[in-house]
């Protein structure tokens, strides 16, 4: 069930590449990758889950409330990283050339679904 | 010279609270923050060079490209990360209130002159 939200969140986006649903514990919990990426989803995910965390240990010690959504630009990609439960947060990669914006309101779109499917 | 920039891109924009210029070993060269803001910048500093220095590693391995920007979105504020060179970056915080895109915006028309302040 989860593999479909994914797939449907990056299929819907344009320029959009993968999605993975994680642990900010860096275990993956599932994932959707368009056909022509190779993306080692495993390390993908452990370095997403590193960066969450040094951002979530920013926040506590700057008291800046609990975080929310974090967006990567990068050369080749956008990351949006977009936290769910205190424990998940899904992480959606979209090609330069996509829609940052679109990629954005998917998975706001999606969050609810997203928990549920967790709960 | 950096404080007069940090200090136009803060009051220019809706709701901005401080801005710092800094090296991805935490070290802060310059900061402007607004006066009803208690801000350590020191601490501020550390967190964040922390933060991007995660977030570059992980585009390393994940070989995404350089980093450029990155957007942090918590309950309370808004931070945008701003690449300048190899070795430093500017951070901008926003009340969750304000203009993000304005941020964004300021950053991107500053960057040259802060480049050139730091050559």
């Amino acid at each position: 069930m989860f593999k479909n939200i994914l797939e449907n969140i990056v299929s819907s986006c344009s320029g959009g590449v993968g999605a993975v649903l994680m642990g900010y514990d860096g275990i993956a919990i599932d994932q959707y990758v368009i056909d022509e990426i190779e993306l080692d989803i495993n390390l993908v995910a452990i370095e997403y889950s590193n960066v969450t965390k040094e951002i979530r240990k920013a926040a506590e010690v700057l008291e800046t409330g609990p975080l929310q959504e974090v967006s990567i630009k990068t050369e080749l990609y956008f990351v949006i990283i977009y936290a769910l439960t205190e424990e998940y947060f899904v992480a959606l990669t979209i090609k330069r050339d996509g829609n940052y914006g679109q990629g954005r309101y998917l998975l706001m779109r999606d969050a609810e679904s997203l928990r549920e499917a967790l709960a």
